[in-house]
């Protein structure tokens, strides 16, 4: 599976607008709380992984979930690929007491709140994140790397028709860019 | 939370007619099947901790779960307290793959067949250890670590009402003994 993202930062109006113009479905709007933990024998930043703890509040179904996520280094340059292990936890405070235990620390938390859009074969996300502002996200994804090119003009031209410089995309996390 | 837990070896058919005299609830019977892990920067050996992802059959309900477990240190040297962080898992395979991702490795495992007696607030398991034989161990966890020393008297106590002698126990883990 390749993941075919872009990233801007944006100012939502416009583009919700646009969005309903195009006929997008509206999905849930969740809260994520994301707390980023530091390793005591890596530098996550150097390797280029992540571990975290994420707290998703629904707010149109007002259900809470927690999951624990592992994100490995990008397998190569040309994609944001990455290995991804993820699973929800029951239990996250003792998940944080286990992570302490062992060395792990809280190091950094970023907080957004989410509106998830469908478009076509397209996910647009609006993310309002705390201290750093509002992003616009528009991603696929295809099966074979040679899906990648038309999948990411595809992309290009929906960020387009929402109003958006695709030339203007962000390649930082939030977790970067907050630091 | 603090672990008070006395464990002897003993041959279970004596201790079961006196659990029986005594009252004692029978509880469930599993299958426990431990996995440890080593950790990439630390001799849990040295620092006497474990890390470990036991999935748990229970023979009678026919139910499995699996639960994520952190063991500290031992906090005195006359039984075996130590703190403890458990927590169910859903997902012990994805558990298992961000452990590996981040260094740690799978370095035993433990299987016993264990039946669980309640005696007041105290549990009195009865483990048949694969490869090591027939244990009883008398267990229970108190809030605070001034609660501990009342508690202790009162499982050695148990301990020889069930024809055990509390001058036997062990203080070393399956873990250890089997290595």
């Amino acid at each position: 599976m390749y993941e075919v993202e872009i990233k801007v930062q944006a100012a939502h109006e416009e583009v919700r607008s646009k969005l309903d113009e195009q006929g997008a479905t509206r999905l849930e709007r969740v809260l994520q709380t994301d707390t980023y933990y530091d390793a005591p024998h890596r530098d996550f930043k150097a390797t280029d992984e992540a571990l975290r703890i994420r707290r998703e509040h629904n707010r149109d179904a007002d259900t809470l979930i927690h999951q624990l996520t592992y994100k490995g280094p990008r397998i190569d340059d040309n994609s944001k690929t990455r290995i991804e292990h993820e699973m929800e936890i029951d239990a996250p405070s003792t998940m944080d007491a286990i992570l302490l235990a062992l060395g792990f620390e809280p190091a950094a938390t970023v907080e957004k709140l989410r509106r998830r859009y469908r478009l076509e074969a397209y996910t647009i996300t609006l993310d309002a994140v705390t201290d750093l502002g509002e992003f616009v996200e528009i991603e696929t994804a295809v099966e074979s790397k040679a899906a990648v090119p038309a999948a990411r003009s595809q992309a290009f031209e929906h960020c387009r028709s929402l109003g958006l410089d695709p030339d203007e995309q962000l390649t930082t996390s939030y977790l970067g860019l907050l630091k």
